[in-house]
């Protein structure tokens, strides 16, 4: 039994909040227990320079905190004058993760800008972020659709990213708040697409180690959670839109 | 008739949501029209190093936008790796604002800081910051002056802010939303206690001159949107929070 | 009586000195009293990215004080790296004070650049800053009118700056000096044209309030002030060029 | 069969030269093949301001690569002022893996500073810098265990990183070089104790996917890569210091 | 016979104004033909931290140009965020040249902050900027003296620099202005004490050599320069401060 | 005799290794005794912006050492955000330097990039990085001249770097490494063609002064060196590239 009550393979209650906001393409309002993240997507028509001309799209991602997203206020990055080590790992993961999943040539010379931002955290903001920007993604991207008029949704299937951890007890336990995730020997962060493939694997044991057999646990009862997950973006994204994107599934 | 129906000295409708986040010490989600600015008020127990051992509190904001509240996506300011003279400003008036209403020494040497994050735009942002801010600062204090046994509440009166412009026609406008910003030629924040008394006053003319007289018709109708937000403070804070503010104004 | 013995609505003694330096287009050498400004102006063949293509000008505005214009030695804002927050106010004030008094129009595509370095500080640098900005911009103005042969001065009217205050006994004061200001309850900038129209009113009482009547009091004397600097730089630019500035005055 | 003649479980030539400079606590040249990095470790005698009190060590990494360790010239960080974000995802990868098989309490109250500086990259940078600061690291330790006389070498086991990929065929091949990691679809760093677990574990398939078959494989020969680099390890070691880290493996 | 009529060995007019800002320990204008430069010294009670407690003293400076002391308006290092390196190299230079003829042990534990800030350039501007900023420097540590009740003045002799070039007719030219510099083949700065040793010696030919008799002519009027300029010292400072700085000279 | 057994007028032992990394047009790796410095050059087929169009090259140098070169680690660079004056003013040196031996004209309108990186510091790692930047500029140069078939070698003589010094006793000596640097009097960079004229001319005597003949002893010895060094270039880069850089030598 855990703190709140959930068994070591129950996600806290997931719920993704469609169209959050007025002004952006897509925008989502994404929850994982108390931890809430607003996820936007921008479409920009043109590309970074480093891709110009090739006719390929690109995909990239933000990602911050309100300072008091967290129990103690933390300094804005923009007031310390840099972004942290850890914000570039995670804006560097989102943009990688949700590339995976989209035909970047299907999608034409512009660039989605992710945007997610916590507004309160208690845990897995990145697996929460990339969860909800992939709704916000596929909202952005299917308006380009229509407004484009282009002849396929370049979406290639549905993603979603949970965590997974070791108790001290040993055991594997999926989508830890705060406070498991303060006291777990191993933090691992799965990205996995509807079909079941890994796009990304992140497992870290800081002063720690964890055994092959406890990454088989920590991969199995991820898998439960990403499915969960994506059923809710399914839900939001609604008959059509899911239907186009498993069409599409290679 | 304005673009939104409202009459000259109409407010947008007004709404402040309390205890909007789990976090903070105090904190509010307040809306004037489709602007719409997360407020939160946390308690830090020490000062700036430049007041140490004076026995008085300090109180401090910053301010920050979305990068998708606008219409255009605009850059983090922590990505460009420094804050624009408009935030720069924006946070200083915050600030400035606040302290004008507290009695710094009752308060003690703590620090209260006051974050206003914009999650949506439509004009206005800096004058209902300045609103919600002071609502989330004084649920703030109110929480230290019960644990820390204060014998006064440190807070001598009501504060509010509000925009109010010239349009085309010469005429003074009140609350001026984003369409209404763009084409004013004058735009005029201010800040004034519950008594009616200025604490800022901030009237510029971008290529563009004002008279004396449309002065004075600016701060009329300035005055009328002041009051209706102090009101809406009243709401939320209680009426015994309320009395009691309202019995230390000198 | 002052303590420098002035009433309460006398300027310290305003001087401009003309062609300070030989290599700006426009500069002068602008006194306060002890305040001692070097303003200058540079014309630009070009305008900033934002505006280019549509045949306007532009004029924009930097501030800084030498480390020891002041008592105590100030840190160079290049050592630190950044600009200060109330550098960035100052500079965008002083651009956008004199944007409002030319013809950007027929200006034609380029960029007045001010500069404004305060060599002496006592008080109401940015008031003598605008004030001597105004005098070198015409300066530089009327090169290029003369160089370029343009048709018409794009100066529309006169402009100049002064502070007011309210003094600890409650009374307005103006063009305060250092002294004067570290003790005044009330911080007014008044930016006015040559007709008496207000251009940027910056009212601010930190830690404190003020009232409708005091508001009155001190846009009164500041009126006086700013008539008395203007007649300053009415004298430097000479007869021929006042003349033609005030004809074109609506 | 691999460009370079390799099978797709076996090694690059791994090579550690002991002592490479003369300044350092610890100091190692390793070599992947063409990959090439300075790695040393400096002893200093206190520990960052977080940490101060607790009695315990810590650990911190940099990595750098001078500009023409790669094909193109890349331009200095130091130049750009600032560390980009696949630097710090770097350092702090290594600092985190170095502090898994430390006892920073047996430590006691100082830094061990890493510094991998590239001076040729040819693939696998990281797992390289990681291999060779592990050697440093524990030079240096070792000389504190015996100046500081402390009691026991504060080295839990041995470590070692290696790479591991999907190539064009779907096949897992280790150790990558440059030109097979361009092409690769699946990019995995494992980094192991020499007990056989896992400290880090990162795959990611930028714009591809991988199956739970592919990764039991790309772990199954990175275990391989581990245990030849673990054998060079102990060789520049020598039997003592081996001995004495294999006594404490728990 | 030179642009403007001086021989090879003349210098330009050298003015210094003594006390010219009332803020500064220490201050002078210093004019070097058309160049200007505002000296001024700041006493701090303290040293840097690397220095303190060892009872000696410490003398920095920085260096600064107005955006309109150059024909072009140059973009202010404030603003550019970072100081260049010839700003850097230069104030590096005008602290070392002071040291050497000041006495640190007998100055104490405080700091002379020299600072040079051109007003107005046309060659020679850390030369006019070294000479300048030494009368400064007297002057303040002369009120040192007196308000510390020094024992002795601890200046331990003259100190000027001057520049020298080789022209393109091959001949050595003293005190080049603007116009000599952006053509001289060699550009050779030397700094001398009032008894005629080397305190500093930079010469560079940017694209261009120099031989061994061409140094000798550079440094012989160099010589001749750095006493011209030294008798304007002696004069601003006068007779009893210049004999007690000669009484101490060895 | 000096610590190390050297004579006054007698370098460390010089060593210059050829084609040290397999990646940059040109590299060395050169050692003064224990200081070991790894130059390489770049070619890049363009000039920097200020330069386009005028079918000229460039010739640019960046400078920096390894944290633990040192007896003591130095922060890096990157990570402080910014480069040391120290850094800049050697890197503007050499660039400087290497520029006034190389026929830009003939080089066409390409950039080298030297890199000089220490790897471990004893003294002298300014002149011996001029030193091996020469021969890996050198080396890269040829391969420009090869590959685009250029009709003469665009180097015009040959060019090295000593340092000299003034030891306590007064004497001059040659080429000091790090102790006797720490407590000589004055430090004095030589940088001299083939030919013998100077280049670059930098005395300093920090908190000390040099007499005129103590200037002469210094430039006698330096010559010695820097013939030595050059015998050492011409080693390496071989008798048919000697005698072409020779025979254009005017």
């Amino acid at each position: 039994m855990r703190p709140d009550g959930r068994t070591t393979s129950e996600m806290r209650h997931v719920k993704i909040e469609k169209n959050y906001l007025i002004h952006p393409e897509g925008s989502v309002l994404v929850s994982f227990g108390d931890t809430k993240v607003i996820c936007t997507a921008s479409i920009e028509e043109r590309v970074p320079p480093f891709m110009r001309g090739q006719g390929k799209g690109w995909i990239t991602a933000e990602y911050a905190m309100l300072p008091r997203a967290t129990g103690q206020r933390t300094i804005r990055e923009s007031s310390k004058g840099k972004v942290s080590g850890r914000t570039m790992e995670i804006q560097r993961l989102i943009g990688r993760a949700l590339r995976s999943v989209v035909d970047l040539d299907a999608l034409g010379e512009r660039t989605v800008w992710i945007d997610c931002d916590v507004i309160q955290a208690d845990g897995g903001t990145r697996t929460a972020s990339i969860s909800g920007a992939y709704a916000a993604m596929v909202i952005a991207i299917d308006k380009v659709v229509k407004e484009k008029e282009l002849t396929v949704l370049p979406v290639k299937d549905f993603l979603a990213a949970v965590s997974a951890g070791i108790n001290t007890d040993g055991e594997a336990i999926l989508d830890l708040n705060y406070a498991e995730d303060s006291t777990a020997d191993v933090d691992m962060n799965i990205v996995m697409t509807g079909k079941g493939n890994f796009v990304e694997l992140q497992g870290t044991g800081e002063e720690a180690e964890f055994t092959h057999q406890q990454l088989l646990d920590m991969l199995s009862i991820g898998k439960t959670g990403i499915e969960n997950i994506i059923r809710k973006q399914q839900e939001i994204l609604g008959e059509e839109l899911t239907a186009l994107i498993l069409s599409g599934v290679k």
